[in-house]
């Protein structure tokens, strides 16, 4: 059972993991300097428990202890308790209900055993925008893909921003960092996926018939802003577009990526 | 041809129209009282003014002006110019690419005359997040959908958010307000729409089978958190889902209606 401790002071060192949650760079660094991440909300903070994450610690609200009893049963973690405006002062905002933990980060697995058996995954190569990275995992889940594939520069799946959005998917789905980013994509079409890019570019055919006829398929999606790389677009094995009407320039990387995860289940 | 004002001053009260654009709840007082709205960035800015809206002034930082000539050359609207750091102090964040526009809203179109000739609209019931909004015109504007209707409670498109999230597709998709909440559906139906409510509700059918041969379709979405209300859930034709790998909550609203949107599209 976690230790639960009243704090009242804000500038408590104890409560360094919660610093200034709103500072995206500085948490950047904290984050990897100790290994850790954080979790946000009742619903997120149970599910990262659940999916085997070793609580470093938690921080909340007396009226959030009951929710999480069976989090905190299973952890000799502390459990930070302090009224609901003295944690804002923490974090530097308003905390989405309330309860927080802070949690160790895992070696990541390797590529071979996150495509085992795999049928359906997505590979993203430079989604910068951490809501986006989270949207997109929401929707991967929900489409029954079975993995995500990271190349260097993707933004982090547990960053808080992230595994909020994505409605902690990032705990379930399998996921790992690409090591090597110029033959990401033959390496993959030759463990047998059809490597399929979404791009504007103009050989792009539908996403339907791209997808049509794969045993397995890796969804290959670009940055919010200029798309996918010249390497990547080149060397993945189809092209594929979603069809939109004409005058609008495209969908958003979320939006697409839905509409793409949907059709390649459906192949 | 606008008239290029240089302002030294961040309280110059000719900003009134650009103050504390973080503060939504006064935002929205501002605006509804003068009937504006504002445009942020170059390229939303010019399709502002391409749609016929009439600009009260722009704000903007001189390495804006080439770019924004076409816009500024048709109007009498001020211009005022100010290096971006005092932009900010004015509207209290960082202005995406450096350039507003207020512009006056216009009286909403009736339900008919957005209707005329539509095939396929969306509705959307309490929508309370602007993103939201703005991702949903986009989607549909992409997938060729030709009108929104809004219920009293759904948020405002022309909210700076909105607009830049839709990419200004909120100025070419024609859309309104409808009057009645309660009736909304059943009037739909009597003028010949198929209405398909988007849900998790136990009887729904997937949405391909739910928009299968329907000549008139209006897609029926609810708010973020808690779905459709009972009223509509009941009073639409045929209600709908997007079927999901199992263990996964459902979809985000914004993932969830472009799927919808491409389904339905290809009926």
């Amino acid at each position: 059972m976690a230790e639960l401790v009243e704090v009242t002071d804000a500038d408590d060192p104890r409560l360094a993991d919660y610093r200034d949650l709103r500072d995206v760079e500085l948490r950047k660094h904290l984050e990897a300097e100790h290994g850790l991440f954080l979790a946000e909300g009742e619903k997120v903070v149970r599910r990262a428990v659940a999916a085997g994450y070793a609580p470093r610690s938690f921080l909340m609200a007396p009226r959030w202890l009951d929710g999480l009893a069976d989090s905190l049963a299973g952890t000799d973690a502390p459990c930070y308790v302090m009224p609901e405006a003295l944690i804002e002062s923490v974090t530097g905002f308003h905390v989405h209900r309330g309860a927080l933990a802070s949690l160790e980060r895992r070696p990541l697995p390797s590529v071979a055993s996150v495509l085992e058996g795999a049928r359906s995954v997505l590979v993203l190569e430079e989604i910068v925008d951490h809501t986006n990275v989270g949207a997109i995992f929401r929707s991967g889940a929900a489409m029954g893909f079975d993995a995500v594939l990271l190349a260097p520069r993707c933004a982090d799946p547990l960053y808080r921003r992230s595994i909020k959005v994505a409605m902690g998917t990032v705990f379930s789905m399998p996921w790992t960092r690409l090591p090597d980013w110029y033959d990401a994509l033959p390496t993959l079409s030759s463990a047998g996926f059809t490597t399929v890019a979404l791009t504007l570019a103009p050989d792009a055919v539908p996403v339907e018939d791209a997808v049509a006829g794969a045993a397995r398929v890796a969804l290959v999606l670009g940055s919010e802003g200029h798309g996918l790389s010249p390497r990547w677009e080149e060397s993945a094995d189809r092209r594929a577009i979603i069809p939109m009407a004409p005058g609008v320039d495209s969908l958003n990387v979320a939006a697409a990526s839905a509409v793409a995860c949907y059709v390649t289940a459906r192949r």
